[in-house]
């Protein structure tokens, strides 16, 4: 049986501590696109890539190591089944600290919550790839509430199963044609944290992925997204005091006319 | 694409603002009996008749114009798709303004909730018929409150799929008869905001119907009974401070002995 | 049609009242086991004794007369169905009185909430046998608090379908191990209420048994644990400021080496 009261094993490999809400951030967005993910761990932090089965979105993850309460990772990769961390995250309260650390020997990430010890095989990252995350330069920089975008995607959500994306240099739309109706999210430059573009450009894109991704940003965030004319749409932001920083692109839906 | 930019169109049939939570109260007394509806505008107010596919019950609104921020119109009619108009009070939280305009050219509805614009296509009227609303006499009258029914008709629920509606000079009472089992609501005199009738009358109506309306009056309204022996019951009640009217005819069920 | 103007009736053999919140305590533990209960009624309180339909788990019940706003009862028995029991539950909040009585001639039970009025047939209580409680003697007896046994069983959910509970002289643990996964609960002596045992002892036992009864226990209750090697596990407790008594027996699983 597994033991219980092992204390912190000073020769692991990863170990760390942090706030639940921190890990629960991480989670949502990362599940948002992928089941299974593999993090690579060096001394300063933790990054991830990962593209969904489609190749339709790719996201970047960078966890500084001040994310956490406590971090120790020696150069290394650990595969997690998201469901399996969810799983954890239903044990503890936001302001839950949970720890981890890794148990090389029999190959398990082990987390403690409270009074609680959870041991978890990890997964085989040799078959798990890293994609390559393409260098856009796109035209247009918008900066925007996640919780504007949030009601946007909302208004959407029964029109069409695809989104168009534009910036003029006065304003940022998001809309949507159905057969018989249409929605519309038009924010003028002066509700923008940030917009700048010379000409107007716009993309049309897959909503689902898109409502996905937004869903999955906490509120009172603000995303800066680049845009161009049927380029793929770059989101950026931070969550954990901005100790977390994530870049998703998500490819264009490109009309044949 | 819709412009998403167009301003109030000061030639516009009907163009009205209201508080969200006006809007949710009447859509859902109204989708308690039919899925579309036809309002008839005046430049006093908006009305509508409908009747439910069974011919069972018949609803009567009238909207004066002081139920809304701002109303103009002209005579005219607007066939509604109700599951539409739930899917444009999703974009607001009751505080929000709803703004709508009437776009006559295209025949469509716009309704604006803060930066979103949602266009939808109005229903053809030519097929949808007035029906004509009995002027009945009926001996009783009670006063009793929207809770008191719903703890009434939640009891109800499981015991039979009709039930009982009975006034006498002293009491009012609700009864449901199953098999086994048997409830009833019964209140005196002293606890309704009225009860006049010189005889017991009673009548027997359909639980769904009954239970549909009355779970979409809001808590706290009192709701004016009119009821007879074997005839349809009325059931008159206002909502947003007294500035929409309603009149509910409910047929009853008529047991053969 | 069942009278709603009843009066308590002087001569009924059961008369009641007693808070919903109550009521909604005894329902909730009882249903974790059975569906129908027999409830053994004395001047001094009432009792019950249950054993599911497997023979995996036994409950005993005292609900002393000082859990109750008024009681009267004569020697009787009364069988309910509790689900129609949890119906009438519905119709009060927290901080209502529930009154009942025995209508003895027409064999049924009548509870009043409030203006409603609800009746329902009792259940015949010859098939309904009394399961003798064994008389146990075990090593080891622990205290702990509801809440922490219910996040133990949270995280037991997925991992396994039966749980082991172990107490050794310094530690209280509940463990579920699965093909790859494990998850553990382990409390010192020093956050428990009470520990003692000389040795250690463990049982293993079916989790969703464990778990319904465990989840149906209010949250700061203190639980008092009867544990020993491969034999049933007795939980006791009390509700409604310890004027029911609750004593549940888990038979254990037998793993066949």
């Amino acid at each position: 049986m597994f033991d219980t009261e092992t204390e912190t094993d000073p020769d692991a490999q990863f170990s760390a501590e942090l706030k639940s809400e921190t890990l629960k951030g991480l989670v949502n967005i990362i599940s948002a696109l992928v089941d299974e993910v593999k993090f690579t761990l060096t001394p300063e932090g933790m990054t991830l890539k990962a593209v969904d089965a489609a190749h339709v979105a790719m996201i970047e993850m960078k966890v500084e190591k001040e994310a956490f309460i406590r971090y120790h990772a020696e150069d290394c990769e650990i595969g997690i089944d998201l469901d399996k961390l969810k799983s954890v995250l239903r044990l503890a309260s936001g302001v839950d600290v949970i720890r981890m650390e890794q148990d090389a020997e029999k190959g398990k990430l082990i987390f403690k919550v409270g009074n609680i010890t959870r041991a978890m095989t990890v997964l085989d990252t040799s078959g798990m790839s890293d994609p390559k995350v393409p260098d856009l330069h796109l035209k247009a920089s918008i900066g925007i509430s996640s919780d504007e975008l949030k009601r946007g995607i909302s208004a959407a959500d029964t029109i069409s199963d695809h989104v168009s994306v534009k910036a003029t240099p006065e304003r940022f739309i998001l809309s949507c044609e159905g057969d018989t109706d249409s929605v519309s999210l038009s924010v003028g430059k002066e509700s923008l944290a940030e917009l700048s573009t010379d000409t107007e450009v716009c993309s049309l894109f897959p909503l689902d992925y898109f409502s996905n991704i937004i869903k999955a940003v906490p509120g009172g965030t603000v995303i800066h997204i680049e845009l161009d004319n049927d380029y793929p749409m770059k989101l950026l932001f931070s969550i954990a005091d901005r100790h977390v920083l994530v870049n998703y692109l998500l490819a264009p839906r490109i009309e044949s006319d």
